[in-house]
C-alpha cells in the first residue's frame, strides 16, 4: 500500500506549553476552577498555538458542497436541486453561515465538490466539481478510489489555504441533500450500530419517512459496509464528506484547530479520528445537534459540545454560533491579570 | 403604600411583530425549526425592538459591586478586601468581565454601591457608595428601607444610562465577597425552600465550609423571612442584588432587553419577577452556573440558559460569554434570505 498525505503523522500540541497554561490560568484573578470548561479551552488553545497569548480572531469556514446518489430512494425531505440553490444562496450572502460569517468577520468560501448540474461562476465559490454527485450507494459504492483521493484533496487545499491565510480556527461546513443518509451510513458502519439507531429526520422527514430512510441505508449496509473508516468513506459517500474528512486531517498536520459543526461533519470527523486517532487533540465541538444519531456519535468520539441548543441546520452553522465561545477562552487566557499583577489577594 | 417608580407597569413585548416574526422565520431558507431555540430568541427579540431587523450589536454591562456584613461569619473562601481588590482590576481591565466586554466591544461600567472602605477615584468606575456594606443579616436587617430603596435607584439609574445610549442588551453583574451567601438566603427565603438545598461553594467552599455556610443562613432565617420579594432583599441584603433588581425592573419598564447571568444575578431576577412578572417576557438566562443553588432557581423561574459550561465566576462573566448567542440569533432574523428572495425550492 502507497503512502499517502492522509497517512503523514499528526503532532500533538506542545505539552509543556500545555502545563504552563495550567499553570498560568490557576494564577488569573479568579477562584481556581470557575470560569469553568474556559479554563480548559483556554489552556488547550494555549498549547495549540504554542503561546500564552491564544487568539481567535481569524476563523475560516469552508462549506463543502456536493449531491447524493441516493437521493433516488426518496431519502429527503427537499428535492435535490437544492444543493444548487442554496449555493447561490451561500453566495449572494442569504444562508445561515453566510449571515454569520459575515457577523463575525470570519472569511467564508464555498467548495463545489459535486453538485449534479455544474454552476456558473458565483463570486466565493470554488469549483473543485468531481463528478455529478455520488453514485446511489445501495447499488455500488458511493465513489471511486480514485475520487475519494480526490474528495479528500479538495479538503487538504482548503485547510492548507485556511492556514496559509492565516486562520486561527478552521469550520467545516457542508451542504448536500441527502447527505444526512451518508453521514449515517458511514456512521453505523464504522460502529457497527443498526441504522435504526441512527437515522433522523434530517432536513424534516417524519416517522415514516424516517423508517424509509433507515430501510434504504440498511439494504445499502447489506451490499457492502466495513470498519476501516477510508472504506465506508468511499462505499457510503458523500463527496463533501469526504471532503471534511481530508481538511479536518490536514488541519492538525499543520497545527490548525478545528471546531466540527452537526452530525455531518461529526462523521467524517469519525471518519478521520478512526485513520488518525492523534486528529482528536486538534477538534473541538460546536454542538450537539438535534439530529437523533448525533448523540451516539458525540459519545462515540468522546465529545463534549459547546452547545446544545436544538440546531439542525448544517453549513458549519452551530460552528460558527459556537465560535465566540472558543474567542471568549482564548481571550480570557491571554488577557486576564494574574493576582500579582491585580494586586489580588489569593485564598 | 405610597406607589414607588418599580412598581410602575412593564409592557409586554409586541404581539404583532412576533406573530409576524414567526412567520418570517418560516420563510427562511432553512428547513423549519432547524436553528432550534435561535428562531424563537431571534423572534423574541424582533418583538422585544418592534422590528424584524433585531440587532445586538450594542450590549451594556454594568458591574455592581458591594460588600457584605455576613462576612464576619466566615462564610467566604475570600477575604472581604477582595471586592475592591477587584473594582481596581476591573478598571484596569484585567478581570474577566473586562476582557470579555472588550472582546465584544461592548460597553462596561462598574458602580460601586457599597464597599467596606471608600474606593479612590477609578476610571470606569462609578461610587453611588451606599454605606460600608450591609449589616450581618445574621442579627439585623441586611439593609434599612431607605438603603433598599437608594440600592434600587442605583440600578434604575444604570439600566437608563444604558437605554438612553443606545444600548440592544443590559447584562447586569455583581462583585461582592460573601454575596452567594445573600443570594441563597434571599432565595431561600421566596422559595421557600431549606438552606441545605441552595447552598453552594461560592468562591470556593469545602464540604465543611458549604455546611457552615448553610446553617449561618438558617440562623438568619429563623431570625427573619419573607415571601414578599423586596422584603426579603431589604432582610438578607446585598447593595448589589438590589440594584441588579432595580435595574431588571426597569430595563423591562423602558423595553431594554436582559440578559441574566448566573447564582446572584438570578437570584435578582427572582426577587425583580416576584415584584413584577411581566418582568419575565424581558430576560434571558445565559448559563447554567456550576453552584449549586442555580439549577433550582432557574427552575423556579422557568428559565433555559442557554449555555452549561460550568461556569461559576460572576461578574456578569456568563453572560458576556453568551452573548454572541443572542446577536446570532439577531443577525440571522434579520438579514438570512427569504425562500422566495433567493430562489431556492421549498418542501
Amino acid at each position: 500500500m502507497s503512502h499517502h498525505w492522509f497517512d503523514d503523522s499528526i503532532p500533538g500540541p506542545d505539552t509543556a506549553v500545555l502545563a504552563a497554561a495550567h499553570e498560568r490560568q490557576a494564577q488569573l484573578t479568579k477562584p481556581p476552577g470557575s470560569l469553568g470548561r474556559l479554563e480548559q479551552i483556554g489552556a488547550t488553545l494555549a498549547a495549540m498555538q504554542n503561546t500564552q497569548q491564544p487568539q481567535l480572531d481569524r476563523a475560516w469556514i469552508t462549506v463543502f458542497a456536493a449531491d447524493h446518489g441516493v437521493t433516488a430512494e426518496g431519502i429527503s425531505a427537499f428535492p435535490q436541486v437544492v444543493t444548487a440553490e442554496m449555493v447561490r444562496n451561500f453566495a449572494r450572502g442569504g444562508a445561515a453561515i453566510s449571515v454569520l460569517a459575515q457577523e463575525w468577520n470570519a472569511r467564508l468560501e464555498v467548495v463545489n465538490v459535486g453538485t449534479v448540474q455544474p454552476l456558473e461562476d458565483l463570486p466565493g465559490v470554488l469549483d473543485a466539481r468531481i463528478a455529478a454527485g455520488t453514485a446511489n450507494f445501495v447499488y455500488e459504492p458511493a465513489m471511486s478510489i480514485e475520487q475519494l483521493y480526490e474528495a479528500l484533496e479538495v479538503g487538504r487545499a482548503a485547510a492548507e489555504r485556511a492556514s496559509i491565510g492565516g486562520a486561527r480556527l478552521f469550520i467545516g461546513g457542508e451542504m448536500g441533500i441527502g447527505n444526512t443518509t451518508s453521514a449515517t451510513a458511514i456512521a453505523c458502519s464504522l460502529l457497527g450500530l443498526p441504522a435504526a439507531e441512527l437515522a433522523g429526520s434530517g432536513t424534516g422527514l417524519d416517522t415514516a419517512g424516517i423508517t424509509h430512510k433507515a430501510l434504504t441505508i440498511e439494504r445499502a449496509l447489506a451490499r457492502h459496509h466495513s470498519d476501516r473508516p477510508l472504506t465506508a468513506l468511499r462505499q457510503l459517500g458523500g463527496f463533501e464528506i469526504a471532503a471534511l474528512t481530508g481538511a479536518y486531517l490536514r488541519c492538525a498536520q499543520v497545527g490548525l484547530p478545528v471546531l466540527v459543526d452537526g452530525f455531518i461533519t461529526t462523521a467524517a470527523a469519525l471518519v478521520a479520528v478512526r485513520h488518525q486517532p492523534q486528529l482528536a487533540a486538534w477538534l473541538f465541538y460546536a454542538h450537539r445537534s438535534a439530529e437523533q444519531g448525533h448523540r451516539r456519535l458525540l459519545d462515540a468520539l468522546k465529545a463534549q459540545p459547546l452547545l446544545d441548543l436544538e440546531m439542525r441546520l448544517g453549513e458549519g452553522s452551530g460552528a460558527a454560533v459556537a465560535m465566540p465561545i472558543l474567542r471568549a477562552a482564548a481571550a480570557l487566557h491571554a488577557r486576564m491579570a494574574t493576582f500579582t499583577e491585580a494586586g489580588v489577594s489569593q485564598v
